[in-house]
């Protein structure tokens, strides 16, 4: 996998022997995004069967998974990729490796159905805005926010994007700042807090952002600063768009408070990593000394900000009536 | 003055000998906020006056003027002040002076002010947030947002304020929290991402901004990200009040749209500075190398999502008729 630590001043490939090692990558957010975390667990339960002795084939497989699983709490993408890898692993280890690969290849489907779907809502000179990243890096080979845009840029569409720096940990500024200059897409980065002053210059047609987990009945969750986006974007009539593959939606959660937020350290608030003029990598306090912080990594946004969800099954109302029946129960 | 690009990490006064020096410190930020930047420009006009050659008098002031004007567009106090000194001047040097002492006076008796009427919000375990900073640096000794806090402190309420770290010059988590540490209030510093999500939770009482420039019907310019926070405080049925003297109410500017926004060099958002673990100051680059930024340095909070704005004379509705009632034009 993208070592997504050291992007955008290194670009270097993880590899992860073990299952332990995806651990690893996961908690430490060495891969991150809902999918590419989803397809890492798939792998990394896929290794566990691989592993695992003869003599404590179950014992070891079942700690495994709960291992993955404990690695971050708030992506469904992570248990559900887990569930489906164990259950074929009980046939056999070959169906647990075939079942890692499907929803790999999944992922990389599932994100160019979300492109096509939602290419078709961005108009030629559509100024975009996006917030943290949900693109190759966050799911695996298209995107799922990104795809759209990526979608409307290969057909030519003169599209413009802002990207929302994404504090703490500045997915916005350094992975899809990133991404977009590899596809040649034009873009700015904003402060976060800027948003909703580019929305009340109607300098925004429309917002899409992907997700981390979402309720049936619509409720989003998804990285911090979400929720103030899209409350501000039904403030001034900015269509708001969540993009996800059917593996984010978790049909037993009945709404957004039910889904637990991750809490992350307060060091990624009170310092910043980035490059000095020499090129090295440096490690700054930008507060008070000796202040705390508190690092809530997810906000929940209820389906009543929300203009549609583009999943690969086409386009629905964040309601639990077209969830259900769009993504009906496996 | 107080140096406030060297705070937290450093404690120095910046003396201005002359009016050019003055306005190099506004433009450069050594002093910041509506009321402290608004007493420096009285005492660089008064300093003009000062510095004025006999021969040359009135060209001399009427282009310190404009100098002192042109330094930073959007706070009104700053040309309110020189207004004043200005048209004091006329009189004698001794009245350009006078003038200027009588303004920085005013600033320390109108934060008492707001702070005696906005502590009556404040109920004991409450939780506030604010953005910015509006403190003693940014409103000469007591502070506009922060002057309340500060009183209800001094009469023993137990209260908790959330920062705003505010980006992309984290005048929160540098100047906000650093203030808070000195009058011993505890607080924690959030991402400017996270405020929505802690008025989802009901984790905020009450919410204090300062201001930049009032408009006649109520609309507020502040620090960009006051918009945000003022939407997401109306769907949460969070109090939202702006707090700042009179000399930042401008009754010839019918409505906020007037109000012209200053955008920033875009070096500010790309590029964080902060202190290294060996004490050093360093510059780094936090996005992706060669991206650019968009960089407003605030935004215009329409009156619709203020709950009220706390004067010296006391706590105004955000609307024309009140403001005109309580704020005669000189």
């Amino acid at each position: 996998m993208v070592n997504q630590n050291l992007l955008p001043f290194e670009f270097q490939i993880y590899e992860a022997q073990h299952y332990e090692e995806v651990c690893y990558a996961i908690t430490n957010m060495i891969t991150r995004g809902a999918g590419s975390i989803g397809a890492a667990a798939a792998f990394g339960m896929a290794q566990a069967f691989i592993q695992a002795p003869h003599s404590q084939f179950h014992t070891f497989v079942s700690q495994a998974r709960q291992k993955i699983n404990s690695t971050r709490p708030t992506a469904r993408d992570l248990f559900a990729a887990t569930e489906r890898v164990f259950n074929a692993g009980m046939k056999s280890v070959q169906h647990a490796i075939e079942e890692a690969f499907l929803i790999h290849s999944e992922y990389i489907s599932a994100g160019e159905k979300i492109a096509l779907h939602g290419n078709k809502l961005i108009h030629n000179g559509y100024r975009i805005e996006t917030h943290c990243n949900a693109g190759w890096l966050g799911l695996v080979d298209w995107g799922s926010a990104l795809a759209p845009i990526y979608k409307a840029s290969h057909f030519e569409k003169n599209i413009f994007v802002w990207v929302d720096e994404t504090r703490p940990r500045g997915q916005g500024a350094r992975l899809t700042a990133w991404e977009l200059q590899q596809e040649n897409i034009p873009f700015k980065i904003i402060p976060d807090n800027a948003g909703a002053y580019l929305m009340s210059r109607n300098m925004v047609d429309i917002i899409f952002v992907g997700a981390d987990r979402i309720a049936r009945n619509g409720d989003v969750a998804n990285k911090i600063g979400t929720l103030e986006k899209a409350i501000a974007a039904k403030a001034y009539g900015v269509p708001f768009y969540v993009c996800a593959p059917s593996s984010t939606f978790d049909l037993n959660c009945p709404n957004g408070r039910s889904i637990p937020i991750e809490e992350r350290s307060q060091e990624e608030v009170l310092y910043q990593t980035g490059r000095d003029e020499f090129g090295c990598m440096q490690k700054i306090l930008v507060c008070s000394p000796k202040s705390e912080a508190f690092n809530p990594a997810f906000d929940v946004t209820p389906s009543q900000y929300i203009t549609g969800i583009i999943t690969e099954k086409g386009i629905i109302r964040p309601c639990e009536e077209d969830i259900v029946k769009t993504l009906p129960l496996r």
